[in-house]
Order: C-alpha cells, then structure tokens, then sequence
C-alpha cells in the first residue's frame, strides 16, 4: 500500500497541444516520465491514469492499490462532489495539483471541491509542481 | 409497468466498507436483500442499479420499464441537472433517499437538484430509510 | 421512556378542509387513527397534539415523557428556532415530517431550520409518509 | 358570510401611546370607531381582533365566519409563515395594511410574507389608510 | 396649488386592451371618469397625464402646478431614479398606486425605486384602488 | 397582420462607425438591405425602426400592425422592464438579437430582462444572426 | 419607574438540566437569586418572567412598570421582529444578555434583531454576564 | 476540416418521446434529417452524435475532424465545466443552440457556462433554430 | 475637435431651486457662466446641453462634433447602460462629475455604470468641481 | 499568569476628546484610572497598552506575561485576521469590549473577526463596560 | 488651522518606478513640487507625508495641525476602517485622490471605506487630479 | 538578482510554540535551516524575514534586491491589497506558501487577496512546502 496513483482529469491527454499560452507545451507524456523517475528514486511504484470520466477517476480512487493519491482533476475541480467524495472515503494522502494558477483566472476556478478532502494543494507552478508535489506526496504516505 | 428500479448513485458501491461514522456498516447488498424481500411480499418485481456514472444513471432512467424509481443520487444529488432532466422526462413516481441526514452536513449538500421533480424525499434514517421508502413508492405505483 | 409523541404544527387543525390542491383531503384524525394502530401493533403508547403556538410547540416537547418524537412543524419548520433549540435540548429521537414536497414549493419552503437537529426527514410523501416515519421512529425508539 | 374581520398584530394595542413620531397618535380604539360607521354605512357586520400572539392570530383567521378580512401584521409582516399559511387556506378577499410606508424604513421591513397571499396592499396612509382599505374591501366581499 | 396630478407610466395606455388577465379590462379613461368625479366632489382640479417616456414624466412632475401627485408608475417604478429624484425634488404628498398586486408577481417588481420617497403605496386593489388613493391623497393635500 | 417588424435600440444608428472590434463595420442600412430581401422573397412587409429612446419603442411596439417582430433592445436589453412590458402585451411572436455574444462580455450584459417574454434569442453571430433570426421569425408568424 | 425586569426567552427555563455543554449547569432560579441579591443591595425592586411564548414576552415589555429591562430573548434573539418593536416602543434602558458566545456558534445566531434596539449587549461571560449586565442596567436606570 | 460536428447532449435522444409540451414532438433524428439537407446543400460533411455522458461529448469535441461544432449541450449547458474547457481548447466556430427558451424557464437554466466560450448562442426557436444555426455555423466555417 | 461638451442630466435644470440641503443652492445656469469663462480662458469652446431624456443624452453624445465631454448624469448613472455605450462608442476623453458625494448617499447610487467607461470622476466637491473637472479635460483633449 | 493585559486599538488614544455624540466624553485615562482600582482590589496586576499599529497589538498580545485579556480592538474588530489568530495562538481567558453598541452603526460594525475567539464580548455600555468586563475577566483568570 | 497635509498611501513611495502602464512614471516627488507651488500662491503651508504603514497613518490624521487633508489612501482605501476613523474623528475637509480611475480596474478596488467619510473624491485624473483636488481643499479650508 | 527573500507574515515567529494540532511543533528557525540548506545547495543567496507588520511587509518586497520571493503571509493573505499592490508592482517570481490547507478550515480562509498577483500557491503540506516551493522558486528565478 506505498505505491503511487496518478490521476489527470478531463482534456488533460491533449496538454501541450492546445491552448499554450495558459498551460505551456508540455505534455501528459513527458510529466510522467519525469514522474517515473522520481518515484523510482524513491523506490515507490507508480501509476499514471487519465480520464475524462468523472465516474471512471471515482472508480479508480475506490479500486486502487496506491498509498497515496496525486491529482488533478482539471475541470472536475470546480463540479464534483462525487471524486470529493470518492477521496474522502479512502481517506489516502492526496495532493491537489493545477499546472495553471486557478486564482489567476475566471471566477468560477478560485472555489475547488476537492480541496477541503485532500492533504494540500499546489497551484501555479506548472510541471515543476507535479514533480514538487509527488515529492511531498511519497514522503507523506512513508509517514503514514 | 408496475416494477420498481432501484438505483444507487457514485461510491454507494463502497457503502459499508469505508467512512462508517457517517454511513454506518451495512452494505448495498444487504439493504437490496431486504427490499427484495419487501416488493416480494407485495407482489413487484424489482431491479437493482449502482453506477458512478451520471450518463448511465441517465439512461437506465429513460430505458427502465419499472413502474417507480428509488433512487439515492448519492453526489449526483448536487451536480447532476441531467438526472433530474431525465426523473422529469419520465415522470414516474419516485422517491429520492439519503442514508444520512443531508441538512446536518456541510452546506452545499443541503441543496438538492432532484427534490423538486420527484414525489417525495427520505432523508437520514438509514438503512430503514430504504425500506420504508419502498412501500410508500409501491402504494403510489399501485395508485397510478 | 420510549412513548411517542406526534405534534403537528400551525393550520394542520384545517388539514383536509381547505387547499386540497396541495394537502389532498385526509384531515389529522384520520391520520391519527391510522397512527394509533401502528403505535398500537407495535406496543408503544402515542400522544397525539396540534397547536398554532410556537410556544405550546416548545413546552410540549420540553415536558413530553415521550421517547421519541414525530413532528411536522408546518410554517414553523422556516421560522422557530426555538422549537429547533428544544428539539436539540431533549436530543431525543426526532423525525421531522410534512405531507407535500417543500422542495417542489415557494423558495422559502426549501430551508428548514429544524432538520439539522433532528434523525432525520420525510417530504412529500404524504398521509403515509406520517405512517413511515412512525415505523421508523419507534425502531430508534427501541434502538436507544 | 359577508362580515369583516380586522386583526391589528403585535404592539398594535399600543398604537398612539408610544413613538408617536412614527405612528401618529390615533389608537386603535378611535380607528375603530371610524370603521365601523363605514361598515354600518355600508350594512356589513364587522369584528374587531387584536392579539401580540401569531397562534392567535393564526386561529382567529382559522375560525372568523368573515366574508373578507382587514389586517394590519405588524411585526409578523415580515416573520411569519404561519399567518401566511392560515390567510392562503381561508383564500378570501384580504388587505394588508400599514400605517407608516414600510418601503421607507429599515430594510428587513421591506419584504412581506403576507403580500402576495393577500389581494393587496395599503402602506403609509396612516389611518385613513385603514378606512380606505375597508371600503375596497367591502366591495371585494360582495363582488365575490 | 392644491390641485391633483393623476400620471399613468408606461403601457398603461393600452389598459384594458391588452393582457386582461392581469390587469382587468378597465380603461385608463373610465378610471379618470371616476377620478374627475371624485375630484370634483371634493372641489380639486384635476390633470391627468400618461407617458411612456421616463424623461417626459420627470418633467410633468417638475413643472406641474399641483398640490399632489397621484402617480403609476408602471415599469418605471423597478428601474426609473430620474423619477424618484423628480419626486423627492418636489416633495408633494404622493401616493404610488399599482393594480395589480406587485407582491403576487415577478420577483424584479417587488422592489420599488419609488415607494421610499413618497407617502404611500396602494397596491392590488384595481381600479377602487386609485379612487382611494385619490380620496386619501386629496386629504394629504388639503391637511398640509 | 402578417408584416415584419424590425426594432434597433440605442446606439445601433452608429453600428459599424464605432468599436469595430466588437460589432464588427457593417451598417444598420446594409443590415436592412439584406433583410428586406429576405423579407420580398418570403413575400413579407418589413418596416425598419431605429430609436435610442425607450419610450419609443415601447409605442412603437404597442401602435405596430406588424405580425411578429424582430427586437435588438442593445442597451436597453438589460435595463428596460418597459419594453418587456409592451413585448409581453402585444403578445406576438418575437426575436431577440444580439450582434455580439454577450455572454462573453461584461457580467451585467448577461442578464436580460427581455428574454423571458419573446420567443427565441440569437446572440453572437453578427450580421448573418439577423438574417437567420428573420427567416425563423416569418415562420412563426405563418404558423400562428 | 425605577425596578427592573429580567425577562428568559424560550427554553431557558431548563436552563442547568439539558445540553450543559453549552450552556453550563446553572439554573435560572440560581440566576435570579444572585440577581435578586444585586438589586437588594441597589435598593432596586426586581420582577423575574420566563416565557415561551413570543407575544407573553411582547406584552410582558409593554405593560411592565419596570425602569430598565434586561432581557435574554434566546432563540427570539433572531426571529422575533415584535419583541424588537415591543423594546423599541418603550424606550426603556435595555440590555441583551447571552450565556453562550453567540458569535462563536451556528451562523445564524450571529444576527440579533434585537441588538440595535436595546442600550448594549453582553454575550458568552455565562452566568456573571446578568450579574454584570444587571449592575451595569441599574446604573442607567439612575442616570436616566 | 470544413466538416460539421452535430453534438446533442443527455436526454435529446427521447427527443420528441416526452415532455412534449416544453420541446414539442420532434424527434432528433427528424432534425439530423433536415440538418443533414442542409449541409448536403452547402456542400458540408455533417456527423451526428448523441451522448449522455460528459465525457463521452468532451472525447468527441477533442477527437473530432470537424471544422465546426453545433452543440446542444442540454443539462451539461449548466454544469459542464469540462466541456466548456474541451470547446476552449479546440478553438473552433461553434454555436450553442437550445429548442427551448432558456431564459423563460427555471432560474437556474438562465446561466450557461459553454456560451462564453462559443461563437453564439440560439435558443427558443425549436427544430428551425438548429437550421438556421447549421447555416451560420457553415459561414463561419468557410470564412476562417 | 477640441471643443467642450458640457452634459446634465435629469433634475439638473431643477438644481438650486430645490433639495438646497443635499445640492446647495448654486443654478446649472451659474455653474455654466463660470463654465464659459474657464473654457474662453482656455481657448476652447464649450457647449451645454441639459436633458431629462435618456435617448438624448445618448444621442447628444453620438453627434457632438467636441473633442472632450463633462457629464453629470444624474440619475441616469445608476440605470442607463445606453449613456454607458454611447460615451465608451465615442471613446473621447470624458469626466463624470457629482455635485453631492455619492458615496455618502443612499446604497444604490454608490455604483455607477457610467464610471469604468470615462477617463475619471469627481464626487462630492460641488460647484467648483465642475471647474476643476473642465480645466483636467480641457488639457486631457489638448494632450490627445 | 494571573495579571490583566488591557488593550484599546486605534483611535482610542483620542477617546473623549472628538466625536463625543458616539462615544461620549471620558477618556482612556479616566478609565484605566477606574481599572486600575478594580484590579487592586482584586489583588490583580494590571497593564495598559494602546496602539493604532495592528502588528504592535499582534504583538503584545503574544508576548504579554498576562493570564486574562479586556481587548477593545476598535476599527481592527472588523478587518484584522492577525489579531483574531494572535488571541486564538494565545489561548487565554479574553473579553471583547466596545463602548458603543456595535450594532445599532454602520453595517460593516455589525461583524467582528475577533468575536469567535474570546470567551464574551460586551458592547454599548459606555465606560462602566470596561469595569464590568475586568471584573468579569478576573474571575476567568482565577477560574483557570 | 489652516495649513494642508497631503497624505500618501503604500506603495506611492515607488509611484512612477514601476508598473507605469497603470500609473503613470510621474513621482511623488514631482507631484510633491507642484502641489507646494499651488499651495504656495494660494498662501497657504502644506505638508508631505507618505507610509506604508495603515498606523503612521491614523497618527498623522490624529496629530496633524493641518484645516484639510488631501488623502489617496491607495490600498487602504479598501480595508481601512481605522483611517476612516481617524478622519471622521478629525471632522476636517478632506478629499480622497485617486491617480488611476479605481472604477476601471478589479471589483474590489470599486468599493472605499473611505469614501463616505470625506468631502469628496477625485479618481483617474493622474497627477492633474493632485493638483484640482489641492485647489478644491484650499477653497473648502477657507469656507469653514 | 537571483537571492531569494522569504518572507513570513504575522504570528509566524511564534509557530511551533503554540496550536500545535493546526500547524505542527516546527519553528521557523527550523524551517529557515533547512531552506538555508536548499539554496546553498542551488548557489543562491537566501534572506529571511518576519513581520507582524503589514507596513514593514510591504517596505521589503519594495526594497529586496531578492530575485525571487516566497512568501507566507499568513493572516494578511485574506486583508493585505497592500501587500498584494506591493508584489505586484515588484513583478518578481513569487510564491505564495500555507502550513495548513487553507481551504479546510474557517470560510474567510478560502480567498486569497495575494494568490492572482503571484506565480503559484502551496497549501496544506506542512514544512515540506516550504522546501518544494524554494525548489520551484529558484527554478523559476533561473528561467527569468
């Protein structure tokens, strides 16, 4: 029960490709095997999943083997009270992650569901937050 | 058309295994049990339906050949206008229940997007909640 | 101790003779007898009172030597929060019931000062919602 | 059924006793006095009501054998439901009436409860107000 | 200047023609047949004026003769401060009449701009209600 | 009673002399050009109307013999409960238009206070929107 | 004119026998021994009212001969707009007294109605707060 | 990529089945039928697609070839961020297009998170509002 | 192009005939004669135009051939977003001007919709703000 | 620990010497005067701190030895957070004071961040506020 | 008493250092210098006085000997209750100026505190606007 | 110009010694070592400062010759447009930091007045935030 989830909500398998100038160029692809490696340095395994499906991310939080949970539920941030309530259910360590800055943008972006449920959140910092938070997320579930 | 479909919304899948202060320990399977033996001895037939998906929810709504709807929108009870698009579209006798008491959590769920089109709601008596639901959607499907 | 007590609050006197629309024409007695029997097969003793006085309404529960209470508190369930803080003093057992579907009417009908101090709810079911809750009131009776 | 029942609400008994530069310093009793030359004028029965008690008021709506009702909710306008309720089910000719202009007081006394249950309104017309609204009312009763 | 200014706002030109569901099938002219009697009786002048332009009635009210303003302001009273400051600047006895009863209606026409700064507000009562308002706003005029 | 009317609020006389970048450089009169047209080939009168004055409007609405009619209320969209009023009165058949998306303007351009009393609204595809809007708008008018 | 009034709103006459965690494990009769102590060694007469009843408490205000009131509303503190307008009409040096910190419990209770009709208010110090607040009233009573 | 996307969101597909008195008794494939004339006419590709799942319409929008969206996002209009984020993304012309008013229906039906991110928005005018939306849409194609 | 338009709004040709308490008891006449002379001083010409009329504000605003425009729209601030529009169509420099300080009035004129569209706004500083105002638009036309 | 830290906030140091309608003509030294001599006879220390700066009363409240703290925080109550979490961190025994009733002002003195963190506040009764609270507060400190 | 203070906000210190696109590359010196050239021909003294502390402010209004205070709070014109306060507490004629037109940029800067409790406000007239306002105050100084 | 400043808000310099089950035992002594650590190991300069004042907040972010900032500001993250105003117009990379996960606790704590006008936010992870925010900062003072 160490291992790792990785979740990316919705429109999340075309990062990079569209729309830039809010979300840089890098893709899904490239964020996990940088995600890979730090998990392998720090000896944990990992799985990477995307979706657009609000019940398949809620699905895959109730079924997962994983020590803690690192997402970003991209639109569903703002919509679901189902993945929140999936969350706190397992009641695993998860960490929230926004490649963009939400408080930058519209109105309706500043107020997550999921943050209430989740250990924290990293907002604004792009790949580098995924890589930050995976980090703290491992050492998170090792206290545990 | 005078069979009964009961649906279950998002994470009532996990009921009993998981967040036991709020929900108590028994399970789906245990409640359907005893509602199976409740239209038994009143002479309906009965079918069951969990999904964490609101676009399945939606669609056993519109191709069910019940009579009534039991249905516990679980999260769905908050986000879900396509739901209640699809109760009002059929306009069966259905009763909407809540194993807790949803107006003694937190705020946002005291709001229900599914109250104004169905017949009646149940809310917070546990397990006993389904049963006695049952018989009053039974009455108003014989009455129809 | 274990006694039940069923209020029902202002202009439920006139239920079944005026607004027939929205109550239907079943009156209070009628409903009463029919409590009476359930009370009656289930071995508990039951008091039946009315009152249009937030006051009375208040006293009532202080002093009952019910074990449990069955209460539509009508126009009050918007606006006393003092039947609210003697329901939460008692913290007996408390089902709050109204016969039609409060989330299908006015705005104002949908906030419900009473429902979080209470086990649970039942909208909209009608005279058998009073039969329901009944059942299931004296279970938490008998569970306590 | 052709009479007229008039309910003056809470701290009404005091009118023209205290703060006078709000109310004037008519009292109910002379009011009175001046309604009723109107009613015998115009060959109606009319009774005088005035209680600090919603129950009260609640049930003498209830219980008037009145064609028509006048009434002043004081305080209640813009607190109970229940009064509300008990006007909506008697569903005859009813005038709200006002002796200052609500509208251009404090702004909780802005919103009524009763306003749109009744057939109209009468604000800050002091007591002439009362006379004016008799007469409209008599002829809603004998239209009816 | 103790004369009456009797203004009809916007559509009510079409009184009686149009939509009489809500608003009867009286006319603007009978309703001032019945004005002119009663100004008579009580040995006013009276002028009656209907515009459906907001700017057109703000100066009727600035540059009228009269000692009080008998005024409808129709659609203008949810959205017209020209007009409320008009009638402040003026600050004769005014008295806001409506038809229908605005409270019984959309919400947007619960809120008057004007009824702050004038006596008083008749509301619902139909036709009777101007001949009231007049009764009530003659004596205003003469009191003063 | 089968013509065409077509009403162009404030500032449109200026359309496509000013703020091109939201509007677009098309004039009110090559609009008119297109749509009359339109209006030949459907075998339907049209008469065009320009006006930045409220009042108006809402006599030109109320005096037109027009069938059915075509409406961009521009500013007065979001401030005229007046024309709203004449709108509902008249009771044809009727089309709201916007030029540009005003759902992706200013907050307060995103309520209309017209909308709910005309048949359809289009917003947002400029020029050709009046086109569309006008061939739909002779179809409901040959229905009615 | 110069005694004092304790009024005790509703359901502090169990006051000390239910939910001592809020409230403590005092009685009201306690209260009033130790009050009735201060107001001896003032030389101040001191009349004790508890009351459930809304309009009791209106007419308790009204008719009494006291100089000063001090007043616990309880729950009316945020419901009742006649026990406001009762206080307001006597103009008496008043203060409100709460046992618990409103302001650190349920959202609704941190709005008093009746606050900005009385002198001052003295919240959450337990039982010394009416020992204060009383010392504090017959001050005012003297200086007035 | 000159082609058209048809998208209709949940419950279109029992289109004319139900609730005829809101949408009428069309069904959508009676309008793909039209529609598909239309593009035929035009010289326009056209793909039809219905679904009640939100992730579903966010795969096709991200996935598809076309060169233009018509959608009828129905209940998801009011909920769907992350459809919202998938039409953003694609950056494409797309008209929002709805057979009911919209605006002259539940108060929570009025604000649509998907117009802000479209080219327009038609709504009210039944089965000819998706021609007439299809003819702008193939302009707005052709002209990018 | 550098001319001075000067702009007053509804009531404004009232100003200091009446309401002296919240306006003084200066005339828009006295305000223009030392309007004039500032602008001679200045070398610019200046015209004035006072009108109760929404429409023709908007359209004064439109045909004006001034290269620089001081308005106080008065009431108009608070309801017209047709002056809003005409002013931001002509994107010339622009001053609003309050003769009161709005901010310390009733609520609803603290917001204007006039002021994100014009280059500034001076409130509160009477008569002489009028002058200030002018000569900071006489040099923001000369700057242009 | 059992000393008293008595803290005024801004504007405090001017007490009695302006606005005296609000808050009459004592000053902070006539009343730590009267302080000082309760504290005595009470057998208590007792400091006095005033500042207009939020981080120096952040800061005395932190690094205060006292076991009990009288805070009138002034204009801070309603905008500062540092002070509210100051008290919180501290965890002492505190008395939230105001000489004048908070709620009878300006709106936005009807909510105070510093409420929910104190054992009591007390408002509106002038100068001997003060004393009531200290005495209050000592028996807080001796009960710890 | 007749002298002016100029006070200076936070971050006016930096005016004209950075972010020039909203203020300007004007300094507070440069302002500093024409201002004391106005003062100086008008005869009268002026003092400079610019912190970023919200409590060096309170105290400058507190103790300066300045008849007018010409004020641009900048972000404290948004939190600061103790600066209103201070002013109101003062009495003096005082002018709020803003550089950048607050009305134009994000929702929060459109609501001041302080606003209401001066002579009036100059916003978005840059450095001209020091300069008028100056001009404004020196007038208002000498009138009282 | 590639130091780092990190800045710690109000009641920071205390964490670690009490509410400890908020925000943990560490100090920021602690957490400044380890942060030491970190930038020796990147080659960057690091500073640390604490502040219980707003003012002296805003005075170093004006007046670093930081690269860099990360910042927690604690109690003024929900009051400070000063601090926000200040980093801003710096327009440095900055980082805003919480121990707690702000959106968890009290609902003030949800918004951010600071998070628009910086990089990104980390919340909710304890000191290990501190070290992954340093990462990402240096990062992105790098990438500048």
């Amino acid at each position: 029960m160490s291992g790792i989830l990785v979740i990316n909500g919705p429109n999340l398998d075309i990062l990079g490709k569209r729309e830039e100038k809010i979300y840089g160029n890098v893709t899904i692809d490239e964020i996990n095997v940088e995600l890979k490696e730090i998990a392998s340095a720090g000896g944990k395994e990992i799985e990477f999943y995307q979706s657009n499906h609000e019940g398949d991310i809620v699905e895959k939080i109730t079924h997962s083997e994983a020590g803690g949970i690192l997402i970003n539920p991209a639109a569903y941030t703002h919509t679901s009270v189902a993945i929140r309530d999936a969350l706190s259910a397992r009641g695993l360590p998860a960490i929230e992650i926004h490649l963009s800055n939400i408080y930058a943008r519209e109105e309706f972006r500043h107020k997550s569901l999921i943050a209430p449920v989740v250990t924290g959140q990293v907002s604004g910092l792009g790949k580098r937050g995924y890589s930050l938070a995976l980090e703290a997320l491992m050492e998170l579930v090792d206290e545990k």
